[in-house]
């Protein structure tokens, strides 16, 4: 990092999501602030929509975009591909694998959350998570490849191993996960192959708990649970998972589903990188509970933000790992910093912490898609179902994707796909250029 | 493959490129032919775009769309993903990776072709080619990172190595290449880095003999060259590499050119299958010179077509390895098995062999592009170049794309690109999901 200019703070910001991202936007042309902003990878990722990447719906570059494009303008933001090693929050200043040493003033962690294979190795060997682009495309490819297989398969126990999806985790994730891949197999390969009867893949949603969506009223469970039923979706609830091996899962009550697709959605955790500030970690996820201005204790130039974030807001009341609440974080910390540079020189320089303002989340409310037309929307007091929830769901997806080329695209693969049950997506590319097997 | 019905010929068509897929798509709905194309990869892919993915303007799934999606409406053709291993053309049977025993009444040969490095392993460890979507896309990857890396980069000559694209081979990917990245790197990205000054990073490219097109006439390789020049691409001709190493290229002259993407345009060779047919190859190549009707001498039944033929047509002309040259291939194995149908049982039965017409190419021309706006036609007596060079390419190339959506898809990419100067696919995947270094 280049030498501290006089009057001018600098930012470093870990992490290119929605928090980050936002934070660095709202600094951006703020000439009091120079800004660096570290990423393990060269673009923001809409995830919400990750999942029709994994089911074929949309291509990667739809939903991705590269951040230093999307920072072009900014001239007070410097955009660098790296992953940070070490954090010395109490000297400020963080370390990148390339060797680049990271100095600043202020600090905000955004680095996100990974998929939580609660320490089991096995686990993360035999199933496949969804958090990067990278793991979108295994998973595509996985179940792509595994209807080739069946096609040519002459066992008949393989091919329905072949034949059988196991999602792991009934959260919107694997609710989303589960209706596309129905409708992908069941509606758009219909026609497809000659060998295989495509009706007959089973797509298995299996929670823990009682119900699916337990982050939404019991009422829409209800009805996501029938909406997934009548595409084809079996819902195992109340199944709890007790190993797993290639192709299999086993169950605590001596169940056996064996699979030779097995989605991972049954938790996150927050990046390791939290366990670097000095700070007790809130929980076994590893994530952090700021004060409420999202500053650490004793840390006051040190924030964090974003899924790594385990708090109760202003209000009390406890902010979901969402994209909004990510995105509002990140403002806030901006703004925040804004304002401390404003009272420097003025008599309430001494003050500046006490005067900080804690975050207050505005909930938007939580949306899941079932299927093709379906969704369920809880918004504050309102709820929605079935094809009105469906639109709000598309309309919030489409405005908040950064970048018109890929909202207009984005918009026309939908259109197309839904209109001819058709998604354009369904190519297997193998990373190594190698055969299929 | 199922047993043989009565009066049903069973075609095995080996490759879903230009040749199999439309060999395949003459003879969809015609019952008295059973079909099985068979293809290692599950999509068929539009290689005269697969430039502008590894460029970052197109997206993977832009130019691909699955092979069994095309022909979901072709009741009598099976498609199988699966790597043929051995072909038996005498006993009429070809045998799979996947353990698939392949029997059949016709076989059409059209693997097409590989990035040949002239059998050096060096040279293929330490170069990309560019035949297949994950070539693409590692020609994507490795560029974008390597400007990522330039800007954390502290040792100058380092720098200058990761800030240079080498690009060996003056044909049309060669130009298509060097020209699409000048305007990427110098246009595009011109405001994205803070410390590069992406104005200085070089793109080379690389052709043996004195000038680059040289299947265009003179003056077009004299006006590419110039076009390229104003890019801001050096274009060394009449230059022959001698050794590649990690990150080098060392010239016969004793020229040495240090670049850390290495792009390997230099030639093609047949895939290998050609050698499993018994006859013999005529070049070192590996291609086959068929007869005028495209059937093999001694194996009337077994056809080839597309990149692994070297032949002169009818007309006693050089058939090209383009995309319509094998549309045209295939097509013509598909009319002569149905007029060979047509005569069973007839007193023409007999001489069936002798009545196969021979092939005849339509030239339809050939074309590049060089950077945006400008472009080089060739087509019978008439040439282009400029710009409506340019949008008779633009036309040709959406025209001939399989696919309403990837058309329009397409189209409006490219629109937006140009408009903009913003290609949108700059996202760097990595397979493993690791981190960038």
């Amino acid at each position: 990092m280049t030498a501290k200019k006089p009057g001018v703070s600098r930012v470093l910001i870990i992490g290119g999501g929605f928090a980050g991202l936002e934070c660095a936007r709202t600094l951006s042309g703020d000439s009091r602030f120079e800004v660096t902003l570290v990423d393990r990878t060269n673009h923001h990722l809409f995830q919400p929509l990750l999942y029709q990447v994994a089911t074929a719906s949309l291509a990667a570059p739809d939903i991705a975009r590269s951040i230093r494009q999307i920072l072009a303008g900014s001239p007070n933001v410097t955009v660098l591909m790296d992953e940070i090693t070490a954090i010395d929050p109490a000297a400020k200043h963080a370390t990148g694998k390339s060797g680049t040493r990271y100095d600043f003033d202020y600090l905000l962690l955004a680095a996100g959350a990974r998929t939580s294979f609660f320490g089991k190795a096995e686990w993360e060997r035999h199933t496949l998570g969804l958090k990067s682009l990278a793991d979108a495309q295994a998973i595509r490819r996985t179940v792509l490849s595994n209807l080739e297989k069946a096609e040519l398969a002459t066992d008949e126990a393989e091919r329905t191993r072949l034949m059988t999806i196991a999602i792991v985790g009934g959260g919107p994730t694997g609710v989303e996960l589960s209706g596309a891949f129905a409708d992908l197999v069941h509606r758009s390969l219909r026609t497809n192959f000659r060998r295989i009867d495509t009706s007959k893949l089973r797509v298995v949603l299996i929670e823990g708990s009682a119900r699916v969506l337990e982050a939404f009223d019991e009422d829409q469970s209800e009805y996501a649970r029938q909406r997934l039923k009548s595409l084809g979706v079996e819902v195992w609830t109340g199944m709890r998972v007790d190993e797993v091996r290639e192709g299999a899962l086993h169950f605590t009550d001596g169940t056996l589903l064996e699979a030779r697709a097995i989605i991972w959605a049954a938790g996150v955790e927050a990046q390791p990188l939290t366990a670097m500030l000095g700070v007790p970690l809130a929980d076994r996820g590893g994530r952090i509970t700021p004060q409420g201005d999202l500053s650490l204790p004793g840390l006051p130039d040190v924030f964090v933000a974003g899924d790594l974030v385990r708090m109760k807001d202003a209000d009390d009341k406890p902010v979901p790992g969402v994209a909004p609440a990510a995105t509002q974080m990140g403002r806030h910390v901006a703004k925040l910093l804004q304002e401390e540079k404003r009272l420097e020189g003025t008599r309430f320089a001494d003050r500046k912490h006490e005067l900080r303002p804690r975050f207050r989340y505005f909930d938007k409310g939580i949306m899941a898609i079932i299927g093709k037309n379906f969704a369920v929307v809880k918004a504050g007091g309102m709820k929605l179902r079935g094809l009105p929830a469906w639109f709000a769901w598309l309309f919030i997806h489409i405005a908040f994707l950064i970048g018109f080329r890929n909202r207009l695209a984005v918009l026309l693969g939908w259109a197309f796909a839904y209109l001819r049950d058709n998604p354009q997506a369904r190519i297997i590319v193998h990373p190594q250029g190698g055969p299929p097997h």
